[in-house]
């Protein structure tokens, strides 16, 4: 893979989030300039930027520009904004758990800092009066500012930390593959690094192995065929779009070496609930008897629901599933059903791939050994 | 279903055929009078006119359409222009075996008649050279008509007939059944009667019994979205469609009583081959312990073919994945896999219904036992 030409999928450039309109891939690679809170949150809204780690960052990353954009004048009116934003920019998309984290993160790392408390609680005094409060306070803002900025940039830099020890560790376990499949986007397109499910191919890519992608076309939204082929054939690496029905049947015809696809949420128990159609081809690569992974940063497990029974899957709009590329295909009366995620059963997961380091079966052994210590990063929510 | 209501996929006029245009489905419904041998050869080649049963009967019928267009004014003008239309119309799509074997056995039984064949030695012979020469032709040219019409109208009756009775068949087998998930088309579209698959729906809907349809998209070329959506609806049978990589989570939640399938070849071991796609919902279906069954007539099964393993597998332009209702999914340069069918191993299919009766596994010996004293119906093209 050569770096030098890859373009990121979002850049601080020091007052502005520059990142990659993925409404308009592949179609087109636009970069937008981000610059104000309200484009900020069209870009979430309208899935223009994308994927739990990205958003994340993208979030924290917003506070500056809207710290930026307001330029209170004082910390008072900074503290103010910030909780506003905290729920103007971390509740613009309610289902990416990680991007209200991130900004919670990030809001929460900045102030709390004694000096900044304590100038703060001086303002709103009416304090010490003396000549040097505009000063004291510009000079805290400053500070608060860079505090937000070397946040959001840690988170940043912690989830291309995760993507490249999940490459790492995916490589050395997947030495012999060489056909890889995956479904849907688990690439840089998804993350601040290389991704997770793409991670482990990029790694191989990068060690001059050779390497080959089947990206399931993932409908409704088409995700495979627009994001993964467009990004690994930005980066050289071979890539062919299958339909979603057609994996199976690549499975069984010796086609394929191992499935690596990412997660949205893993369970205590291993259980996996990732983008819908994920199942089918796990179904087939346990018949088949070739390997399927999950690649995923530790912060996917939400070790608070015990099994996947317990994840409640989001039903989407159907018209996802009546449109593709903008034109109706079902008769204009048709009725869709549209769940957006599906559970794999732990059973047929070969291993867990995490910055933490290879999971195996038993998961529910395995898992807890891995979060040992660690704080609980999932929120529990689901149907236990 | 209010059959009266119901327009036929194709329908012998009296001096034409009319067929529903299929490519104009589900935005319009559109009538085609095809009453020249272009047109007709037009319609099979644009894919207006599909379904092996239902293009055996339209290219029989054809014949008839290009006696009347061509108007020979002798028997042995007629037999030349016989075996002109043999490959112009048999030829129009190489892979539809229905098509070839209707045309083949409508000119045949046309011709095994000894008083056509010897009018045409005499008028050939310059013989009799009787005053009745003229109109003992004009009467050897009509009754040549009449048993090409004949035989493509009796083609069609048995059709119609092996789509009633797999539906009875398949009703009764399927009695507790309410939910039944399918894939592509095995409907009225791709038959002349009630189709094979969707025959069991409308079985259960003439019976009065509940019956829902989750009906896979079927991408790339959308026959699910487009045609059993369509025809369903049309019959006022509910129906829900769905990405074909939602099947196996809606099947594993429970929601799925039974999944129903066509056929495209079935092997002497029960291996079926069908549209791309079957196999996964066939896995999803064991791993749920929820029947899985394919319907289709007798002359599916290819007995000289010992498995599924023989079957050549059709790959199709990379181009139908790249697109979806005329827009353009994946980067330009992408690259894409398309092969149009899977084979699912018998050990997955619970029954194959069939107009002689239900065959149960083990498949060697039950489809041995429904073919007995019948010609092998099947070409053995394939692998093995």
């Amino acid at each position: 893979m050569d770096t030098a030409a890859i373009t990121p999928t979002l850049r601080w450039t020091g007052d502005s989030i520059e990142i990659i309109d993925q409404t308009r891939l592949p179609g087109e690679l636009v970069l937008l300039d981000v610059r104000d809170v309200g484009s900020a949150v069209d870009a979430i809204e309208r899935l223009a930027i994308r994927g739990a780690p990205a958003l994340g960052v993208f979030g924290a990353l917003a506070l500056v520009v809207g710290l930026d954009e307001a330029q209170p004048d004082s910390l008072d009116a900074a503290r103010e904004l910030l909780e506003w934003l905290r729920h103007e920019i971390g509740d613009a998309r309610p289902t990416a758990v990680n991007l209200r984290w991130a900004v919670d993160r990030t809001i929460d790392a900045a102030l709390a800092v004694p000096e900044l408390i304590s100038a703060g609680t001086n303002t709103s005094d009416g304090g010490r009066g003396s000549a040097d409060g505009d000063s004291a306070s510009a000079g805290g803002l400053a500070e608060l500012r860079q505090r937000l900025l070397d946040e959001a940039l840690a988170i940043g830099a912690e989830d291309a930390r995760a993507c490249a020890e999940i490459g790492r560790l995916g490589r050395e376990l997947l030495a012999d593959a060489t056909v890889i499949a995956t479904h849907c986007n688990a690439g840089r397109l998804a993350t601040v690094g290389t991704g997770t499910a793409l991670g482990v191919v990029y790694a191989k890519a990068a060690a001059g192995e050779p390497v080959r992608v089947l990206a399931a076309e993932t409908r409704p939204l088409l995700q495979g065929a627009r994001l993964t082929a467009w990004e690994l054939a930005d980066a050289g690496i071979e890539v062919s779009v299958v339909a979603d029905a057609a994996m199976a049947s690549l499975i069984a015809a010796g086609e394929v070496d191992a499935v690596i696809v990412g997660a949205d949420r893993i369970a205590a128990n291993g259980d996996t609930a990732n983008k819908v159609g994920t199942l089918a081809h796990a179904l087939a690569a346990a018949d088949a008897g070739i390997g399927f992974y999950i690649a995923a940063p530790t912060s996917t497990i939400d070790a608070a629901l015990p099994s996947g029974e317990c994840i409640a899957i989001e039903q989407r709009n159907p018209d996802e599933v009546h449109h593709a590329g903008g034109t109706r295909l079902t008769p204009v009366d048709a009725v869709a059903v549209n769940p957006a995620f599906d559970v794999t059963p732990a059973r047929f997961i070969t291993a867990i791939i995490t910055d933490a380091g290879v999971l195996q079966p038993p998961y529910d052994r395995s898992i807890a050994q891995a979060l040992a210590g660690a704080e609980p990063a999932g929120s529990g929510a689901g149907r236990c």
